[in-house]
């Protein structure tokens, strides 16, 4: 109706023959239905299983998503995948930004998936939220890897705590293992608690570092080097070299500090370029080496079943804390308490048992 | 009626005289009600406040005590003393058997009650209730320190946990600087995390060590050195000196690959002599100038008031896991789930949802 309400303007223009549809309303409805239609649990299940990368992708979005509906259907699928998941290797990859983690990764993925290999790159940054993927987001940095067929690569899931981000992380690694990815690479920039979140869902874990101004070992962060079963230090090509062999002896030296690890692997350091290559495969002969050992003994099979106890366990107790902690007559209750007890007017003994008591009136 | 009721037997004896009352009844009674008769809270806690060291023995066998009554009255009286609790310095001592802990806390202790200190020395061994108080139970090696008028010596709480030994600890400590200690030692064998509790409850932690094959960073407990605001190698003495010395630089060496502390304070090595006392008076000089530091930029008051945060968050997170996992349906289930876990029939994260779901059922 308003469109007969012209302006009175001096451009007019005389009423035409009416436009044409373009296409017929049938059809259109058709895609729009099939756009609306999602493929179900069992056809992704299927797609996964088959190696299709796109069910892969479909389903990664579902645990990735916080739509309940999405959830269950998530758990249905990462049931299908279950049994034919964990055959593979898991190897974790920490390292501060500017060591050339991307580069690193490119070049040492590369080298397996020609090697035969079928790799997936996943990451655990919690920061991603925030900074909406920073890890990984820059995907032209792995250019070769992008492109390869035999290689999947996976940003973090962004999440509001680590261990949100570190559940879907590790839900996704059972999808990939399912698709048939036998090698799977999980890298961290150390964010928080991030690596030894990360230390606990991998069966090895590379500590990536570059030499520097030859005090290497300052500002390593607490119990890192404890977690490396090898450091690597990279851009050991041209006139870093020297430097980096020097840097290597230092690690070693400081790695021989710690007690032997129940793996009874002894970690190994060794240097590399991403740039010329230099180095990779002898990482790729210290990693074949640990699952060697670490199979031989059963410590490969008894490491993961305690890492599933873990994050079972670590899922209850964080739950059971957030339920508490989330409470609104908590909330205002703790913030009381924690004063009281700065002013010295309560035991903490004596606030927490007030709290819980409190608690267990709610139900 | 029954003595009545006479045995024919050949041996008989005729009527006496009765005996005498050893005392008269109406003092027996007396003494009786005297002993029935506990203190109650406000005469314990004026006791503890006049430094009546009956009275503080009294109110931590209470603190100890596992009857609920007990329980009752030792949080009456901790809140009594909280005010006037808090003016003391607090050190943690560890150091494996063999290192002479005691002999060096009689010596040190012996040190610090000449200098007008008053010294309390308490224990965290979560192991003694297995082997009835193995730290400080043998009051004999600490023979000066015993009969030291200022000077409190009380032997590790038992407790079937950790959790419950340091809490006891913890609420001891509140009783002892109310009653006037200024000083308060806490010690540990190390086992389990019990350092690390300790270490969460003191301003200042020691690491006695001794030196021995010349390896001596191997096999130190992950964490130990990190947490060490002093390293002090004992027995340094005689033949020992030399490697005594090579020690302290190699340990040196090794706190300088650390990260700095928050504290801005840097470890300290010493080597000492709990038999000649030789580096006795170095060590307080050390943990003084400690002192003067942190409370200079305020990092004592910090660091206590992060403690107290921590015990009452911890005690809060015990208790609901507690809560949880001893409940008798979650026993069996979590057994049946952590099986299931194993075989890849659930993924940890739906396991742990199934309990959380049948816990949130039985309220």
């Amino acid at each position: 109706m308003s469109s007969l309400k012209k302006q009175s303007s001096s451009l007019t223009e005389k009423a035409g023959i009416s436009s044409p549809e373009i296409t017929n309303v049938s059809a259109i409805n058709q895609i729009k239905n099939k756009r609306r239609q999602q493929p179900s649990a069992s056809e992704l299940i299927s797609g996964i299983l088959s190696g299709n990368i796109t069910a892969l992708s479909r389903a990664i979005t579902l645990i990735e998503s916080t739509n309940p509906d999405h959830a269950a259907k998530a758990d249905e699928i990462i049931k299908g995948c279950l049994l034919h998941a964990n055959k593979s290797i898991r190897i974790g990859i920490t390292g501060v930004p500017g060591v050339g983690k991307s580069t690193f990764i490119e070049a040492f993925g590369t080298y397996l998936t020609q090697a035969g290999k079928k790799v997936a790159v996943l990451a655990v940054d919690p920061s991603s939220s925030i900074s909406h993927g920073s890890i990984l987001g820059d995907k032209t940095r792995m250019e070769e890897l992008v492109k390869d067929e035999n290689a999947f690569i996976r940003p973090s899931a962004s999440g509001e705590n680590l261990g949100g981000v570190a559940r879907k992380t590790r839900e996704t690694i059972i999808l990939c293992e399912a698709a048939g990815f036998d090698t799977i690479i999980i890298e961290t920039v150390g964010v928080g608690q991030s690596e030894t979140a990360v230390h606990s869902m991998v069966d090895f874990f590379l500590l990536l570092k570059i030499s520097g101004a030859g005090d290497e070992l300052q500002g390593i962060k607490r119990g890192i080097m404890e977690m490396a079963d090898a450091i690597v230090i990279n851009k050991a090509d041209g006139d870093n070299i020297k430097k980096a062999n020097q840097a290597k002896l230092e690690f070693n030296r400081a790695l021989h500090l710690f007690p032997p690890k129940k793996s009874n692997w002894q970690p190994k350091v060794t240097t590399c370029s991403a740039i010329t290559k230099e180095g990779i495969s002898e990482i790729w002969n210290t990693i074949s080496d640990y699952f060697e050992l670490t199979k031989e003994t059963g410590f490969f099979q008894e490491k993961r079943n305690e890492q599933n106890q873990f994050w079972m366990m670590e899922t209850i107790n964080e739950q059971l804390k957030q339920n508490f902690y989330n409470q609104p007559e908590i909330i205002s209750l703790l913030e009381q308490n924690k004063k009281a007890v700065q002013n010295n007017e309560i035991s903490p003994f004596a606030a927490a048992q007030l709290l819980l008591n409190q608690y267990k009136k709610s139900f």
